[in-house]
C-alpha cells in the first residue's frame, strides 16, 4: 500500500511534468527523463509478473489446440482490454493439434527382458506414438548424422540414440543449442532413413539434471514415421555409460502421443491507435502457446506478459503514441508457426508495419535490442541506446527478430528482438523446469518497460 | 568425459598457438584470442562451481571466529595449493566472535499475554541477547530516524519497529539497499537514544517472503545497548497491518545472541609470482567469512571460488604473468573488516600493489568492471573492454572496489570490482535464501574467467 500510494502521487506529478519532451533536443538526449521514469516507476509494482502469474494460473498448459490454449486466448483478450487497449480482437487461425497422452516411458531391460531401470523421458512434440506395449529394441548411440550414415547397417531395427551434447564452450547458449537441436528436429527422419525403429535424443540443455526437454520434431512425407523422445541429460549419460559395458542392451519405449485433426484457434491482438499516423503500426509480440511441460513461464508466458504490460504502461503513463502500437499474442509458435504466418498473410488495407518486435528469449535481465534492418534504420534505433544504459541494457546489436514475426521480416518489415541474458534459458526451456518461480519480477519488468520506452520513442519519431 | 577429453586436446593446441600475443598489435585488439579461449574453454568444466560446492559443503556456516571459519581457512589453503599457486600462506588476524545462539523468537501477543502468532525473525549480527524469558513491550512503528526523533515520547519503554522498505523504484538494488540499511546498522542506537528497549528492522530486500535477513549492526560505547533483530518482509507487513487495528499490541522478543572474546583467525593468501616484476602485485580478493544463514553462496562463497579459480585458470592455460597475481581470501568482511585492515597494514617490504580487485557482488552474470583510479589508469583498463563484449560484459565504469580492499584504496591503490547483474542479489543476501543452488554455474564461471583475462592482460602490460 505504501508503494501504491507513492506510485500514483509520483505519476500524477510526472503527467504534469512531461511536455513535448521528444523535441527537447537541448539536452542532446531526448526522452531520457521519460525513459528513466518508466523504468523506475514500473518497478514499484512489477505488474508484468502479476500478468504472468495470472496466465500460468489460468492456463499452465496451452499447447496449440488444447483446452488450455483456449483459456489462454480468453485470458489474453481480457488482459489486453484491462490494460487499456483501444481495441482488442481475435484473428482466426487453424493450428495443428498434437497431444502427448498419458504414457511416456523409456525402460532399460536386462538380457532376460526384465526392467532394470527407468530413464527419464518425454515424447518430442509431433511424434507418433508407439504400439500400446511399446517398441523394444537394441540401442545404437551416435553423435552425428554423419556417424549414423557410416553405421547405417548397425542401425537397422534399432533405437537410435542421438547423444551429442550442446557445446558448453560456446559463449552463446543459443549457438550451442543451434549446434545440437538438429538431432531433435531431424533425428526421427534420419533414424527411419537408416532403418531404425525409434529415436531417442539427449535433451537440449547444458545442464546436468533428470528433467527431459521436449520441443518440435519433423517428419517428411516420403519417409516412414518413427516415434521420437527426449532423454534427460542424466539419463543420456547413464545410458551411454551402460552401453559401453553392455552394447547389446535393449530398451522399451512406450509413447501414447498422437496428432488430432487441425483445430480452430486465434491470434489475440490489441492496440493503442496512433494519434497522428494510425496507419503506421509498430508491432510487439510474444507467443501464447507453450509446450505442455512446466508453465511455459519463460517460453513465452514472459513475452506475453511483457507485450500486454507495454500497452498498460503507455496508457497508465498517459503517453499517447503518434503511431499505432499493436500487441500480438501469436498462437502456434512452437509447432507450426501458423499464427505468425496467418498474421503476415492477412490483408490489412491502408496499414503499414514500421517494425515488428518479438520478445521470446525468456523473462531474464535485459541487455538491449537486436535489430534486423537496413543500416539507416538500425542507426536510428541504436541512437537511443543511452535510454537503457542505467540498467546496463544498452547493447543494440545487428541481428534479431523472432519466429512469429519472421513472415513479416520476409516482407521487409524491420525486425527487433528484446535481448536478454541467455545464460539460464536452456536450463528451463521446454521442460518441467520452466515454471513461474524461475522468473524474477524485476528482470521481467525491466524488459517490459524497455519495450514500452522504445516503442513510445519510435512511435513519436517514426522510422 | 566427452568434454574433458575435448577440453584438454584443445588446450594442448592452444598452448602451442599462443606466442607473445600481447604484442600482436596488428589486429588492434591484443589479447582477443586469449580472452576468447579462456572464456570459452573454462565453460566446459565450470570449475568455479565445483570450488563453491566444496566450500559450502565443508563450511556452510563460516562467520568469523566460528568452527566453520576455521574449516574454511583450511579449505582455502588447500584449494589455492591445488589450483597451482606458487606459494600459499596464512596471515593472522584477530576477529570479533559473535554467536547467534539457539533461540531467536518474535511473538505477537494478545491483550491477555497469550501468544497470537510467530513473526519470522533473526538476530542482527552483533546484537546482544535478551533476558532468557525475552523482552515484552508495546511496539512503535516508524519509517525514519527523523520520525522516531519527533515521536521520542512515544518510544520510551517500547520496541521500535523500523519498517521503511527498500525503495523498489531504484534501478540499482544497491542504491535501494543504501537507502534503507541505516535502519539495520543504526536502529539499535537510535532506539536506545529514544528510550526504547529493543529494535526490530524490516529485512533488507525488495522481495516479499518470510525469510529474515541478518547483517551487521553497531553499538556506540556511550549509549546503552538494546537487542536488535530483523523481521521478514511478510512479517513486517503483517505486524504493520496488525498495529493499525491494535496499536497497543505487545510483542515478546527473545534472542540468545552474545559476543565472545576476540578469536584468532587468518586471511588466506596464494599467488603466482611474476616472471619479470614479481614485486608488482595485482591483488584479487573475496571474503571467506559469511553470515550464518544459508550457505553464504553468493556472499561471498562465489567470490572466493572465483579468485581461487583465477589462479587455476592462469596455471592450467600455462599463462605466466610478468607481474605477481595474488589471491586473498579475506576474513571478517561481514562484521569488522579486520582481515582487510590487517592486510593493508602489514609491512610488505619491496612490494608495490598495482591494483586490488574485489569480487563480492554475488556469482551472477557479469556485466563488466568498476574502477576507482585516476583517469589515465581508468582509460588503460577501459581500453580492454572489447575483450568482454562477446558476453555483453564490456561495461567498464568509473567507481568500484570492495570493503576488504578499501584500506588499500585509502593508500591510493587503484580499486576494481567485478560488476555483475545485481537484480537478484538482495533476494538472497544474508539470509537462508543464499544457498548453493541459487548460483548458476555458467554465470559464476564467466566472472572468474573475466577476472583471469583482465589480470593476465594487466600483469603483462602493467599500469
Amino acid at each position: 500500500m505504501f508503494f501504491r500510494t507513492g506510485f500514483f502521487v509520483l505519476l500524477a506529478g510526472l503527467c504534469l511534468a512531461w511536455g513535448n519532451e521528444g523535441n527537447a533536443q537541448d539536452t542532446g538526449r531526448p526522452y531520457e527523463q521519460t525513459a528513466r521514469e518508466i523504468l523506475s516507476k514500473t518497478l514499484a509494482e512489477c505488474n508484468s509478473h502479476r500478468l504472468l502469474r495470472d496466465l500460468v494460473t489460468v492456463a499452465p498448459h496451452r499447447l496449440s489446440g488444447s483446452a488450455g490454449s483456449r483459456k489462454a486466448i480468453e485470458w489474453g483478450k481480457e488482459a489486453l482490454t484491462e490494460a487499456g487497449a483501444d481495441s482488442v480482437w481475435l484473428e482466426p487461425v487453424k493450428v495443428p493439434h498434437w497431444v502427448r497422452g498419458a504414457v511416456e516411458r523409456c525402460v532399460l531391460l536386462d538380457s532376460t527382458g526384465k526392467e532394470l531401470r527407468e530413464l527419464s523421458t518425454c515424447a518430442l512434440g509431433g511424434s507418433i506414438g508407439t504400439p500400446g506395449d511399446g517398441i523394444e529394441a537394441e540401442v545404437l548411440e551416435v553423435r552425428t548424422f554423419e556417424e549414423l550414415a557410416t553405421r547405417k547397417e548397425e542401425a537397422r531395427g534399432k533405437i537410435v540414440f542421438f547423444n551429442r551434447p550442446m557445446d558448453r564452450t560456446k559463449l552463446s547458449t543459443g549457438e550451442a543449442y543451434g549446434g545440437a537441436v538438429g538431432q531433435r528436429s531431424q533425428g526421427a527422419v534420419q533414424t527411419a532413413m537408416a532403418g531404425g525403429v525409434a529415436a531417442l535424443v539427449r535433451s537440449m540443455t547444458t545442464r546436468l539434471d533428470d528433467v527431459p526437454h521436449t520441443g518440435a520434431m519433423n517428419y517428411v512425407d516420403t519417409i516412414p514415421r518413427v516415434p521420437a523422445a527426449a532423454l534427460s541429460t542424466i539419463a543420456a549419460n547413464e545410458l551411454s555409460a551402460w552401453l559401453v559395458r553392455h552394447p547389446h542392451s535393449r530398451i522399451r519405449l512406450t509413447l501414447s502421443a498422437q496428432t488430432l485433426p487441425d483445430a480452430d484457434s486465434y491470434n489475440v491482438v490489441g492496440e493503442i491507435r496512433g494519434s497522428e499516423h494510425p496507419e503506421e503500426v509498430l508491432l510487439i509480440g510474444g507467443h501464447l502457446d507453450a509446450w505442455d511441460k512446466g508453465h511455459g513461464a519463460h517460453d513465452d508466458g514472459a513475452g506475453c506478459a511483457q507485450v500486454i504490460d507495454v500497452i498498460r504502461i503507455l496508457k497508465s503513463f498517459h503517453l499517447a503514441p503518434k503511431r499505432t502500437v499493436r500487441a500480438v499474442l501469436f498462437m502456434n509458435e512452437e509447432n507450426g508457426l501458423r499464427g505468425g504466418t496467418a498474421y503476415a498473410e492477412r490483408d490489412r488495407p491502408g496499414e503499414r508495419h514500421l517494425l515488428a518486435l518479438e520478445t521470446d528469449a525468456g523473462g531474464f535481465s535485459p541487455r538491449g535490442f537486436g535489430v534486423t534492418a537496413d543500416s539507416l534504420t538500425f542507426a536510428k534505433i541504436a541512437n537511443y541506446a543511452y535510454l537503457f544504459s542505467a540498467i546496463d541494457a544498452d547493447h543494440i546489436r545487428q541481428g534479431g527478430g523472432g519466429a512469429d514475426i519472421s513472415p513479416l521480416g520476409r516482407k521487409n518489415v524491420p525486425m527487433l528482438a528484446l535481448r536478454v541474458d541467455g545464460t539460464r534459458y536452456f536450463d528451463y526451456h521446454h521442460s518441467d523446469n520452466d515454471t513461474f518461480d524461475r522468473v524474477n519480477e524485476r528482470e521481467l519488468q525491466l524488459g517490459s518497460s524497455m519495450i514500452a520506452v522504445l516503442m513510445y520513442v519510435l512511435a513519436q519519431e517514426g522510422l
